[in-house]
């Protein structure tokens, strides 16, 4: 049932949430579990079954260096099927609190470059409806080139650009990674 | 094994893809697919089972109003297990080619509002990794509100901001959702 329009500012309405009647996963693995969950609205439709992909939070890093290049990585998708311009980054295992550490971590193993100073830039959801993960989105400036040692089955090409032309990929839509895209528009803007 | 920098211009290297040896689906659904593909890279590392989620494209409108107001909806979103502020818009169906007109279709059902004109925003990935699909974002004008007529399972309030609460609302991460918070920045920039 649709509700009139109202302000943003107003709390979000506790009560929408839909129950989960009953719950099991059709699949369980490292990277990734498929839930199947027996649903009900808050105003008693049945949902039933709702699927969740549940995979683990990311860390990814929009890092520039002394000169002010910002450092992508392109990488083949497998789901994209094709190559994909994006930020580096990887997985925060299970048990990683420090987040900064995990993304300075991944920016190293992926590109080398690392040192300089590194801030929290925005936390957001890939899929509300479908996946229980976030992405946390760092913003790390004055780093420095260095060995990478990305994982063997990784073949990872480092992009270096300027603030302007990674501005351009994304308004392009060269970035197709839509999270990835939103955080460089977020942490370039002027 | 990583390559050193290049230039964004560079194209893609079109022999980095993987190989599928052998592919089948651990699920098949009428909103997802769950994939199980056996897979090895261009240099000849093996990576088996890699899950693909296969789910429909999507379509969602900034809409506008003729006063500029943004159209927006919140609703509960099961995988982030809250409510959520997103776009209007919903699944493009098997066989349906004419974009705008799905656009157009779900803002009406969604929220009431009809009419104006309407562009072609951007095209994007979710998640580039694990997802097939796409989402289509529509940039819609001078919409006009009539009656919603939403699906009995959807609960969804219609919120109407200002440009710049739109934009505030995603600078402050109140809207969670990644890839419509990076369309709301790119239909919105100046």
């Amino acid at each position: 049932m649709a509700h009139g329009p109202r302000s943003a500012e107003l709390r979000p309405i506790s009560d929408r949430g839909w129950t989960v009647r009953t719950s099991h996963h059709v699949l369980t693995s490292r990277w990734l579990n498929l839930r199947s969950d027996a649903c009900m609205t808050s105003s008693g439709s049945a949902i039933d079954p709702y699927y969740i992909v549940e995979t683990p939070d990311f860390a990814h890093v929009l890092a520039s260096d002394r000169g002010g290049r910002i450092v992508l990585v392109r990488q083949y998708r497998h789901g994209l099927g094709d190559l994909s311009l994006e930020l580096p980054g990887g997985m925060v295992d299970g048990g990683e609190t420090d987040i900064l550490a995990v993304a300075a971590r991944e920016l190293r193993e992926e590109t080398g470059y690392v040192g300089g100073r590194m801030e929290i830039l925005a936390t957001l959801s890939p899929d509300p409806a479908r996946y229980t993960n976030r992405i946390h989105f760092l913003r790390a400036y004055d780093v420095e080139p260095g060995p990478a040692t990305p994982d063997p089955t990784e073949e990872i090409e480092v992009v270096l650009t300027s603030r302007a032309e990674a501005l351009r990929l994304v308004w392009t839509g060269a970035i197709q990674n839509a999270p990835h895209a939103c955080a460089i528009l977020m942490g370039l803007r002027d």
